[in-house]
C-alpha cells in the first residue's frame, strides 16, 4: 500500500488539508473557513474532522500528520505562543490537543516554515541545500532552510522576515516598530504605499489592464523587497530565494524592480550566486510542507 | 605535556598570533604590522615566522594552527575570495600556502567568525547555544554561531552584517548599496554621522570628557545599531548578541540608545529573551577563536 501523509495548513481565512503521496502530489484536498474568533478547541475539532474525511477517502489510517500554524510555534514543546490570526491562541499546547484527539503523534510548525520546506522538497527550491522563502500575504512570512533543516532559532522565533527594518522613519507596524519590510512588501504594504485601502488582487488586475498607478505601486513594492532580500543574503549567505504567498501572483509587476534593487545593493559575486525565484507550489505549499515535515519524523519502513 | 594551539589573527593594521592553552588563556602573544600592499607570500612568511617563534617559546611543535582572515573565506576550499584589507588577495588559496610552508594541516576562517567563536567558547557568550557577534571597527564584521557551529552559508558569504540596509536613502557604501549598517555603526559610520573625518578613539575621549556633540554621535550610532539588531533577532531568532571590536570601547556611550531602539522595535517576548552584551575577550578574541577552531578539527587524544 502506498505510504500517504496528511498535511493541514491553518491560515487566516481557510483551513486546508490534503492527502500527500510519496510522489509529492496532493491527491485529495479539503477546505473549510477558518474563523479567527473561535475557541482553539473548535478549530481542533475541524482539523480532526478533516483528517477523518481524508482517511475515509484514502481507505487507510495515516500515521504521518503534520500541521502548519500561523504565529510563533515552539516545535520542541508543541506550543503556539501567539498567532496573529487567532488571538485566543496564547501559549496554547496545540500539539497535545491534536494528539489527544487523533490518538497518534502529530508534528507542528509555523505555516511559513511549512511553505519553505515544501518549496525546498519539491518546489522552486528543489536541489538547493539551503533557501530563504518569503510568503507575501496580508503580512510577510518567512522560512529559512539550512542544509535541509528548518532553522527555528530559540523557541521558534526565527524567520520573522517581515519585521526587518527597511526604513527607520517608515510607517508604524503591528510589532511596535516602524518601516518594517511587511509595511512595504505585502497586501498591507501596498495599501500603505497607495495611501488608502486596496485589495491586492484588484490592484493586480488593474496593473494587468495597464493602469500606470497600479504598476507604479508594484515597482515601489519590488524595490523595497529587493532591499530586504539584499540584507537577508548578506546576513545568511544563502543564495536561493523563493517568493510565494498571494501577492506573488503579481510577480511580473514587481520582479524587475526587485531584481534591480537587489543587484544595486549587493556585491557582484553575490549577484552571480543568487537566484530569486517565484514559488512553484501555490496554495498546496502549506499542505505539502506540513505533510512532509510529519513524514520525516516517522521511522523508516 | 599540555595541549597547546596557535591562533593567528590577520587584521587591517596588525598580525597577531598567540599560544592558547587548554584553559583558554593566551600564554604568549606576538604582534607585527600588517602591510596591506604586500604580496600574499610576504604575509604568509610573516605568519610562518611568528608560528616558529611561538613554538620556540613553547618548547614543542604545535599541531593545531588556525588563522582568521578578513574578507570572504571559503572554509571548505581554503580560499579567500576577496579581502577588504588585502586587495591583492583575490581567489587566493591561502590554506594551501600556509600548509605548504608549515608542513601540517591549518584551519582558516573569516576573522569575525573567529571573534564570534571565541566569545561563544569562553567569552561573553559562554553557555549560549547560539549567538550573533558584531565587531565594530573600521567597518562592521559579523559572525553567527548556530548550535555551537559557525554558520558560513554558501561558500562563506554569511555574516556580512554590516551590509544590512538600515536606511534606503542613506550614504553610499563600499558594497555599492546605500545606508548599510556599516555606514552608521562603525568608525566609518561615526565619521559619516559627524559629517567630517573623526578618529573613533578621540571621539570616545571627548565623550568621556563630557563633550555633548561627541556623546550625541554615539547616541545616534547606538540607535541605528539597535535597529540592525532588532532585524537580526527577527530573522535569526537568536537571542544572545555580543558587541566587540575597537568601537565597542565606547560601549557606555552608545549602549543605552542601542537597547532603547532595540526594545522599541521588538516584540515584548523577544525583548525578554534577548541579551545584548559587550564582548569580553578584547583583542585576544581573534587569536583564541582561530586557535579553538583549529583544535576542534584535531582527533581527540
Amino acid at each position: 500500500m502506498e505510504s500517504l501523509s496528511i498535511g493541514v495548513d491553518l491560515g487566516g481565512t481557510h483551513i486546508r488539508a490534503g492527502l500527500v503521496s510519496e510522489t509529492k502530489r496532493v491527491q485529495q484536498r479539503l477546505q473549510r473557513f477558518a474563523q479567527a474568533d473561535r475557541e482553539p478547541e473548535a478549530v481542533i475539532a475541524d482539523i480532526v474532522a478533516m483528517v477523518s474525511d481524508l482517511e475515509d477517502q484514502a481507505g487507510q489510517t495515516i500515521a504521518a500528520i503534520g500541521c502548519g500554524i500561523p504565529g510563533i510555534v515552539d516545535v520542541d514543546k508543541g506550543i503556539v505562543y501567539q498567532s496573529p490570526h487567532f488571538p485566543k491562541w496564547q501559549d496554547y499546547a496545540v500539539r497535545d490537543a491534536l494528539q489527544a484527539e487523533l490518538g497518534r503523534p502529530v508534528s507542528i510548525d509555523n505555516d511559513a516554515n511549512c511553505h519553505a520546506l515544501a518549496e525546498w522538497h519539491c518546489g522552486a527550491g528543489e536541489g538547493a541545500a539551503s533557501l530563504i522563502a518569503l510568503t507575501l500575504g496580508t503580512g510577510v512570512g518567512g522560512g529559512i532552510i539550512i542544509d535541509g533543516k528548518i532553522h527555528h532559532g530559540t523557541s521558534g522565533f526565527a524567520g520573522e522576515l517581515g519585521h526587518m527594518v527597511i526604513n527607520p522613519e517608515g510607517p508604524p507596524c503591528n510589532c511596535g516598530g516602524r518601516g518594517c519590510l511587511e509595511m512595504y512588501a505585502s497586501a498591507t504594504g501596498l495599501s500603505y504605499l497607495a495611501r488608502h485601502d486596496i485589495d491586492a488582487e484588484d490592484l493586480s488586475k488593474q496593473a494587468a489592464a495597464g493602469d500606470d498607478a497600479a504598476r507604479q505601486l508594484f515597482v515601489q513594492m519590488g524595490g523595497y523587497l529587493g532591499m530586504g532580500i539584499a540584507s537577508l543574503v548578506n546576513v545568511l549567505g544563502i543564495h536561493t530565494i523563493i517568493i510565494g504567498g498571494g501577492v506573488s501572483a503579481s510577480w511580473d509587476f514587481f520582479q524587475p524592480a526587485l531584481q534591480q534593487e537587489f543587484e544595486r545593493r549587493s556585491y557582484r559575486k553575490t549577484v552571480e550566486l543568487t537566484q530569486i525565484r517565484r514559488a512553484a507550489l501555490g496554495d498546496d505549499a502549506g499542505v505539502i510542507g506540513a505533510a512532509y515535515g510529519a513524514s520525516r519524523l516517522l521511522p523508516k519502513a
